[in-house]
């Protein structure tokens, strides 16, 4: 390819950019096909010789578009959105031209020091502690894996860094029974063991039971265990219930436990002033990680890890082979070290933009808009006898099932799942679920950068005809 | 930011990244940057209010552009290459505008059957055994703390993830001296000990030497402990020596140790018949990672990782809570159970747009240049008394320095020291060092997609009169 095919490609592909832009909502928001049949639809072997653009393209939008769920389309209400923008699509563009690899200064000094422009930045917008320090992780699951690792070898003298478990160790960690599983994930990564990660119960929120948690520590502690880190979720993934933090910050502090806040989605919303009470006490936290990438219009991946005592974090991750000194190590920060990963990507121009380009009003504007959208939902729900509210709304996520007299626990799962099941075989809107004390939930989660009302106006009428509908086949 | 707005602005930056790929070669290679420079021209505070996306573009062009280490320039001969091709940087444009999170098939089928079926692809073109099976990771990093995890889990009974260590299983890794750094960084993470990775000698051409490797694994067997894996580089880090896979997989069969390959740079030649030899007895290998993103013209980052038994990489990481069920979790690979993150970018269209548009032949065609490029500077390094080579040149990378008559080992280092600063200060080129030997070894990497012979000798040319002009200051 010649730079000026590349420059006639690049005009036809930033034209069908925009018009995805423009049609995203046409498109069915999950993709309608079945296991296999994009694959089939793929030659087996490799080409031997080049070919065209042209039929590059085509294919893409033949066998690949149909097979791909929209997350960008504002109909998109299911998981957790991970929301891009414009303005971060457009830094991407760059980003991919450049082709940086960020692994130290010297191998991109604007890389780096962008990077901790940005993380500065975030502290400010949402409230955190001053000491704190930032740096961008790829998702959430390593952001909390390095905290679990920085706990573990702070708490051991860095000697199983050194020398590996003695066997002696018998670290325990806490979190609630509704935390994410990239806990469970990183606590057997770092070769704690599962059972040694401590579920602890919920309230009638879902939020973790401070006092069942200090029981916890305490009886361990009895048992001859190390009570080593816990962490609190800021929006759990079923509900986004908020552990209370202060609470648990105290416990960790007389205990002298680490205490890692895991605000995946729901740390953006510390960017408003009227919901940083969830995040109080957040100063007692040793580590806290939020994705950008979530709720705040940037690109996937873009996860902001902040940490309370940096040396400790380099400490854990530090290697200095001779192939990668310079003669600016000193004066510099090099986030090979403050991470798993030797490569790194320019995560921080994207968020970078979409700061600049919406600004802290802007940012606010939007989170406002989507938490009002949840607030209706919510009201619809409860204000409909066919439906049911499951959890507290107080962030962009409204937890509800339909149901019916007369019919037991277990029919009212099932017939939530062929509801859940009909709305998304729609392609109007894509919703998922989870479940609540047993209950099976549709989890409708309203984040997507360009979601306005009327989207959630159409797919509440979707919703409801849907359920209508299922009624009718039942009576 | 309205879809018009961003049709203008993508058109916009269109152009930059063709003039970009035309430019590429008029910025200084290396940043010229002082630490500190870019950061103080940042403003401290986010904006309140949005800015303009002309505004923002004017600070990346006159702040961040300046800063960049322009790792596209066909002159970047430092590291290792982290390539990106037009065709890949086209990729980016469609992955980053529809931003889908592909961590379960649902969440978007074609990402996840496009892996797989890219991943069969890369298997053919490289001649890896038939029975791997391949995933998208991130980095070899990433790669190769799964492979020692996967062993780790499969060698313990699965129990280290269950019930943490026990003390009692004393396991051991093995890599050459000159093994990549982030081995040590995944037997730490791991939880193994740095002093259970076992450094063992290499012979005179910097691989790994088979004889010692089964007397330190003997004499640990001895001492009651348990060999775990062994890492074998196909292409070090400093001088792509190649350690013999074969002997080394016998041994790894005899005492039933996992043997995990690491060609992240050196991989990609496999594409080449001729270069197959180097990976002889690979089919006796657990797992393998090379890296599309380091000499196959996919953007960073694109990490190939292939195993032999997915059912224990599988086993190793699996998480199942409910709100990641889906029906069609049976019938289709959801490669969140594949690795550390859960959340994952759609890598695989990239690496199927380079395949596509260069096709097999072409690919070959680029590697055979960089390779053949690679020999004519060994045989002017050779022809030059001013010179000495300090490794074997078997791919893209030479290892030398510039020597003088009558200096001592200590002084001679100090003297390409300051050689490599002073090339790499005129910005028209990069190169890095490493160390052989305990001598300061400049090495000189070709594997930027566009460079061709004129490069590399105008590159040459800067390299012998810098070295002129530090034979004539000390003369």
């Amino acid at each position: 390819m010649t730079t000026s095919d590349f420059r006639k490609y690049a005009h036809q592909f930033a034209d069908w950019m925009a018009d995805y832009f423009e049609n995203v909502e046409r498109y069915p928001v999950v993709s309608q096909v079945k296991p296999g049949e994009i694959k089939s639809a793929l030659p087996k072997a490799p080409p031997q010789k080049g070919e065209s653009m042209d039929a590059i393209f085509n294919d893409f939008n033949r066998i690949i578009l149909p097979g791909m769920t929209h997350w960008q389309s504002p109909n998109f209400f299911g998981y957790f959105p991970a929301n891009n923008s414009m303005p971060s699509v457009l830094a991407e563009m760059l980003t991919a031209t450049m082709g940086a690899q960020c692994m130290v200064w010297l191998s991109s000094p604007a890389a780096a020091e962008l990077e901790e422009a940005t993380m500065e930045w975030l502290k400010e917008m949402l409230g955190l502690p001053a000491s704190f320090a930032g740096v961008i992780q790829d998702t959430a699951s390593t952001s909390t894996l390095c905290a679990i690792l920085t706990a573990r070898e702070k708490k051991s003298g860095y000697e199983i860094n050194s020398k590996g478990f003695s066997g002696k160790e018998r670290f325990r960690v806490y979190c609630s029974e509704h935390a994410h599983s990239s806990i469970d994930k990183a606590v057997k990564i770092a070769g704690l063991g599962l059972e040694n990660l401590v579920k602890i119960g919920v309230d009638a929120d879902f939020a973790i039971r401070p006092d069942e948690l200090e029981e916890r520590i305490k009886s361990d502690i009895v048992e001859g265990k190390t009570p080593l880190c816990v962490v609190a979720a800021l929006g759990t993934t079923s509900s986004t219930a908020i552990d209370p933090v202060r609470k648990i910050g105290q416990i960790c502090d007389k205990y002298n436990v680490w205490l890692h806040v895991d605000g995946a989605y729901a740390g953006t919303a510390l960017a408003l002033p009227e919901m940083r009470w969830i995040a109080d006490g957040l100063e007692l936290a040793d580590s806290f990680v939020f994705n950008p990438h979530k709720w705040m219009f940037t690109n996937f991946d873009c996860s902001a890890y902040f940490v309370k005592d940096p040396q400790s974090l380099i400490q854990t991750f530090t290697i200095s082979p001779e192939y990668l000194k310079t003669s600016a190590d000193d004066q510099v920060n090099n986030y090979r070290d403050w991470g798993i990963q030797l490569g790194r990507r320019f995560r921080a121009l994207k968020l970078w933009f979409v700061i600049r380009s919406y600004g802290l009003e802007g940012i606010r504007e939007k989170l406002r808009l989507h938490i009002g959208l949840a607030h209706k939902i919510k009201e619809w729900v409860l204000s409909d006898p066919r439906f049911e509210l499951l959890a507290p709304v107080l962030l962009g996520t409204v937890c509800f099932r339909m149901t019916l007299p007369g019919l037991d626990e277990e029919r009212i799962n099932r017939l939530n799942e062929e509801f859940l099941n009909r709305v998304n075989n729609t392609g109007k809107a894509f919703l998922t679920h989870t479940k609540l004390n047993g209950k099976y939930t549709i989890r409708m989660s309203i984040g997507q950068t360009e979601t306005r009302e009327e989207h959630v106006v159409k797919a509440w009428e979707l919703i409801v005809d849907e359920a209508q509908k299922i009624i009718y086949t039942i009576s």
